[in-house]
């Protein structure tokens, strides 16, 4: 056995072949998630709308947290929890997000990896804190983010190389990345960079006031490089311009995209051009806990997808992954999932 | 209204007043618990005796750290979820114990101060980070921890002063103290500064190992200084060393101190020489999760105590408190849970 410098360049290469070998990359906010329990009266007092997701300022941040109860704290993010779950489901993901080299810092990226998820992008050992969303559970259970996106707001149009991009089989972007100065101008390169070389492109809504944000941005990007996009009704309503469904999906038919569209207790619908399919959501006997009940979905439906599955079998998936995470308390699928799955 | 230097020194020695007027101070190790479930090899794998807890170095924590899954960070500490309990209960609080001046110890510090807890001292700006316990949850729901103490170790005889101490009713210590380098003459400090003030000195022994280390220790603190010792069977028979209960209740007749002794479906005894109160164990339709039990006991006991109540009364809150953790994930004692109390 020859250990030297030529077996290392060798397993260099190896390894940078191996990272382009994976079948889905998230590009998005790596964000931890701070949770904690309000009483009735606390989203009053910091002024936030039940159920939305607010961007912060640190000073915010600082003071929201202080005012907040005991908290859990576990890493988060839209597109993370995706592509974890795309992972646990047994797919090959890689990430990149951009965090700082601190202790939170250091869990989101513990936590990617942990799953055999490629990190892509080193911490930054300067300037914002790692990103963190506090998020406020009433009594009900409707959580309210104030979310301080720190780190991510350094991520830039110089992270996204042919290098870290690799050749994954389909890139995964989130709306929340048009909220970073550089985001639209990182997206396009992804996009690019995509096109280049044969990835399915894949934007997740986020929420319709994101979509409100920069509706012209992701029309454009519709239009231009985005093959696929997940949505729920209300994030297609805002992008449509639409306030019923029927007038939605009348709408989109002018769209050349796949749209995966998820509606609750109502299924999900995936739509291109004329094709229609529809899938009706799993009866649950006790919703625990709706977050991530999309992002798990999407990893379901995107596992389906890459692994050559005709639509109607990734929109089972979706809803089998989907079902199981408002059963559970967490945002993300846990490993073996599948093995339950008929 | 006078605004003026003679007004913030008076507010200055009232706050050093209102820091006297707690009724509980718990001096303990500050750490971050780091929660991850495991598959049935991974304790062969780092070589853990299952169900126990180990004192590992910073090396020793990075290298299990790398191979544990997705985790979820939350405060912990044995004596420090004694006190959050009590806190949520209604009770007034102070905590000594040492963390950095990280993430993790700004998570720590804030999740006892948002219980309206009194931390006595200031994060330490250099040397070893906040202590995290790695703790390994099974499939069967057993947990093994791998603790790195970090900044733990640091903690001094000199934090122990009059001014940190204060005149609080009770001061709580655990076995696990006297781990740290200085451990046993802090402790020794503490009760030290009690007996000068009267405040009841409570000791609980953390767990059977533990006493092992330090029966000695524990022994002349039992009978020098300590007024109340709460632990379970195990922990009584390690400090007594007896092997049998009922010989354990024989020897500790030769001892003054006020023994609270939690025994699980057994319920709990109190004995004082002679004097023996016994508590049933409340009925469980399903345990959930059985971590913190103790501490929530230790809460409800010294609430009673701290409030007057009789032995009897104290062991029924005690029980109350301990009976509702294991029905919910998570160590620490929720609000309000007296609101149920009858």
């Amino acid at each position: 056995m020859i250990v030297d410098g030529s077996l290392c360049a060798d397993f260099g290469r190896l390894n940078t072949t191996m990272k382009q070998a994976v079948q889905l990359l998230g590009i998005s906010n790596a964000i931890v998630d701070v949770l904690a329990h309000i009483d009735d009266d606390f989203l009053k007092k910091i002024d936030a709308v039940p159920g939305s997701m607010t961007l912060i300022d640190q000073q915010r941040a600082h003071q929201i947290y202080s005012m907040m109860g005991p908290a859990t704290e576990m890493s988060g993010g839209s597109v993370a929890n995706t592509v974890a779950g795309f992972a646990n489901l047994g797919g090959s993901a890689a990430y990149i997000g951009r965090v700082k080299k601190d202790q939170l810092g250091s869990i989101f990226n513990h936590d990617m990896r942990s799953l055999g998820i490629d990190i892509r992008l080193e911490p930054g050992t300067d300037g914002a804190p790692t990103a963190r969303s506090h998020i406020l559970i009433s009594a009900d259970g409707q959580r309210t983010m104030q979310t301080y996106l720190g780190a991510c707001m350094e991520l830039a149009v110089s992270d996204i190389t042919p290098e870290t991009f690799g050749a994954p089989k389909a890139v995964l972007l989130e709306g929340y990345v048009w909220d970073l100065p550089e985001g639209p101008a990182l997206a396009r390169r992804a996009i690019d960079i995509a096109a280049s070389n044969g990835t399915t492109v894949v934007l997740s809504l986020s929420d319709s006031f994101c979509v409100e944000r920069h509706r012209e941005s992701f029309d454009e990007a519709a239009r231009n490089g985005v093959d696929i996009i997940v949505a729920d009704d209300e994030e297609l309503n805002a992008l449509m311009q639409t306030s019923e469904f029927d007038d939605t999906l009348e709408a989109i038919r002018n769209y050349d995209n796949l749209f995966v569209i998820t509606r609750s207790e109502l299924g999900s619908v995936i739509v291109r051009g004329d094709e229609k399919i529809e899938q009706a959501a799993s009866r649950v006997d006790a919703v625990v806990d709706t977050t991530g009940a999309g992002d798990a979905y999407c990893a379901g439906f995107l596992f389906g997808w890459v692994n050559g599955h005709p639509l109607a079998e990734c929109a089972k998936i979706g809803t089998f992954c989907g079902t199981t995470v408002i059963q559970q308390v967490g945002a993300r699928i846990e490993p073996g999932l599948l093995d339950d799955y008929d």
